[in-house]
């Protein structure tokens, strides 16, 4: 089997796991957190030090990919693996969420979606098939479902209808599927609403799903409302597979996700917070075109191993980030990504050693914030 | 001694010359070419990188990381070669040029300049002591006189109060220096006149110079008119002195002022190409952007070693360019340093085994040019 998933050890009485994703190109040990390469490239930084930073499977967008350099492009070229030169796994969103956020002009149907292309104004229309289609041309080893997600807070029959389509779409994506040496993964919708969370959950699992991601969220509510969902939608999926929350990158955030079950997240959060000079810490985070730092010899965070942590000064990375010299935002993204990749070891090697609880108490010291009870 | 110059092979009948040049950071085999490094970075580059392209030693400009993020600054931080971790030979300009060439407001006596900064404005004067302070503060293995070059092509009066300034500050950088773990440079000025090439060489032969540059070249004089001044300089300058063509990068320049007797060269072209998407092949240049590209599975150049040409298809590097993605500047930028380092090298090689000749006719049938008489 090209794929599988096992779950290594568990918190008892708790969601919370460690497990390990087998992939055609390899394997990915959860918790884990995936940077973003939205346009085949995590923005700022070589793929060997993308890795060398601890990432296992890193995400790229279908959406973008189609438009520019476009799919078949991709395909003609060896795929996405070759293209980026990234032989490690790799997991493609299937477009719905960047339909819904990126782009202004559209039509919604059951059909599918409608829309105008943000690169050269061009008009498009995406079944679930479309995706599908693209996605298989790309050649992640991870797949997403078309989905429909929406604006939070909404209005509940709108809620309620982008459940019901994002469920008709996940049963067309599966039909759609053709490779076997990709995984096809569903995304639950369905807003702040716990019935519609569940029902969306339920329905989803009775399809052949080889995981489940939760969508929708990070797209505006609060931080204590996404706990809810997870807690709602976690419990009706199955045990056995794999679960992703997708978009979300916040160090507490996937913090209380591990905690409320999930194995896999991505966000663009260190590489765009990179691109502006400030750098992940723990409990913090740190501008860097501040003037306290310039003539600070100590690293970003002095018990990181991150290359930029082992080579360069704060007062050094300032300079680059003021003279706009593009190393430096290579360099801060580098620790960010290095920094939430450590988090999700440090929560791994605490659940594989029992020790969580003690972890997360710490943790939150650290985070300058009271254990939640 | 911390600094020798030695000849290893040279060009029978001709100045052409292959040497080792040895600095408190390392040695330099000569031919060779230094990537600039303008703010303490390479620009787009890892220190790794340039390292790992062949680079020996870089420049830094003593006018920019004056004025951002200042010399003492960098002083306090451990000197440059920490400050931007690269622990090799390092050689930095006086700040004439860039006075010269970047500052509208100014005014030029024979104590220094008044200029103001290009950064905020703020006003200040060098002297040559300032330059060779700042240069001291910098901590390079090699620093440069302050001079005084003139936009050519220029009246003679002016050529002759800028060669007679340059050699007035030319002994003032040398009573001023004190650090006896930096290499002194005097510059040769002149414009294009024989005879004040010739007497600025004179001249400055008989100060203890650790090696000698020839400045204001490639400001718009036509190539054939800069090789005739190094035709005059050259032969002027102490033989068992390492020489220095300021500011050219050109590979066919590189080649021709190898030719005429020149060591060391440094230029902002592969980087600034590099930035464009245009990328530097035998005989031409590729410019990235071209739709040609799109599906092309190939590398820059095929025969190429660099990490580029090792894992990038020129469909890869033509999306990136156009996606205006950082990767794609970085990538183009380290395949232009690594492809003059090599051309360096092969000519280094060439001289060292009796077959120079030979090897610049395959250059300019590579080059699609005739071999000049």
């Amino acid at each position: 089997m090209t794929f599988s998933f096992v779950v290594e050890a568990e918190v008892p009485g708790t969601p919370i796991r460690a497990g390990r994703l087998q992939t055609p190109h390899g394997e990915v040990k959860t918790p884990a957190f995936m940077p973003v390469g939205t346009q085949g490239t995590v923005k700022g930084l070589r793929p060997e030090e993308v890795r060398a930073a601890g990432a296992q499977m890193i995400l790229a967008n279908a959406y973008h990919l189609y438009l520019r350099p476009g799919s078949r492009r991709v395909k003609t070229l060896g795929g996405l693996h070759r293209f980026m030169h990234w032989e490690h796994p790799i997991l493609t969103d299937s477009g719905g969420f960047q339909l819904f956020s990126l782009v202004s002009t559209m039509s919604i149907g059951d059909e599918g979606v409608e829309f105008r292309s943000h690169v050269d104004g061009s008009r498009h229309f995406w079944r679930p098939e479309d995706s599908i289609a693209v996605q298989e041309d790309l050649g992640a080893d991870i797949i997403m479902a078309f989905d429909q997600p929406v604006a939070l807070p909404a209005p509940r029959e709108q809620v309620e209808e982008a459940l019901e389509r994002t469920l008709s779409w996940a049963r067309r994506s599966l039909e759609a599927k053709t490779r076997s040496d990709q995984a096809l993964f569903g995304i639950v919708q369905g807003g702040l609403e716990e019935d519609l969370r569940r029902q969306g959950a339920r329905e989803l699992r009775k399809m052949p799903f080889a995981g489940y991601a939760v969508g929708g969220l990070s797209v505006g509510e609060g931080e204590e409302e996404m706990y809810r969902v997870l807690e709602w939608t976690v419990p009706e999926l199955p045990w056995e597979k794999p679960r992703y929350l997708m978009g979300v990158g916040l160090p507490r955030n996937l913090v209380e996700g591990v905690r409320r079950g999930i194995d896999l997240f991505d966000c663009v959060l260190p590489t765009r917070m990179g691109r502006t000079g400030t750098a992940l810490l723990p409990g913090g985070r740190l501008n860097l075109r501040n003037a306290a730092f310039a003539e600070d010899p100590r690293p970003i965070q002095e018990d990181c191993d991150c290359y930029t942590c082992r080579h360069f000064s704060r007062g050094y990375l300032r300079h680059l980030v003021l003279a706009r010299e593009i190393l430096g935002l290579g360099l801060v993204s580098l620790h960010n990504v290095r920094f939430l990749i450590r988090l999700m070891e440090a929560m791994r090697q605490a659940i594989l050693q029992g020790e969580f609880w003690p972890w997360l108490e710490k943790f939150y010291e650290e985070d300058g914030r009271e254990v939640e009870p």
